[in-house]
């Protein structure tokens, strides 16, 4: 099962890649953009052959040990659609 | 309004990060996960008192110059539920 891990930083956390996106975007004109966050997006797959709260046990584990930093990042997992 | 662009290695690309957590996953013994790829989740709030397709151009024009590199990245514009 194909797998998606949102990974942002917390609103109180400053996100300097963030404003460097947002500045360049006004210098190349793009005035109407504000408020640029950059997160990561992983992708995963998960083996089949296991319950669905097995699935969701696994990657919640994963995300928490190794994908995010939870001291400064929230991590947000999506599932496909049919798996919900 | 609030928009999501993920931008994403096209699938002809390697991506070592992503390799990199996949082994990082199986060391601390996550063994059913694979295929591993990382990419970006790009958050940013676009002006109201805009229509959706100028919204729209003004995102898609903004990825293809600046948030995705499109020789080697595809990129994905979400948009909040209710705009679609």
């Amino acid at each position: 099962m194909k797998v998606a891990v949102k990974v942002r930083l917390k609103k109180s956390i400053l996100d300097p890649q963030g404003k460097a996106v947002n500045q360049a975007l006004h210098q190349l004109g793009f005035d109407q953009i504000s408020g640029v966050r950059v997160g990561k997006l992983i992708e995963l797959e998960v083996a089949d052959g296991q319950s669905k709260e097995d699935i969701q046990k696994i990657v919640e584990d994963a995300s928490r040990k190794l994908l995010a930093n939870t001291v400064i990042e929230d991590f947000e997992i999506e599932y496909p659609e049919a798996a919900k």
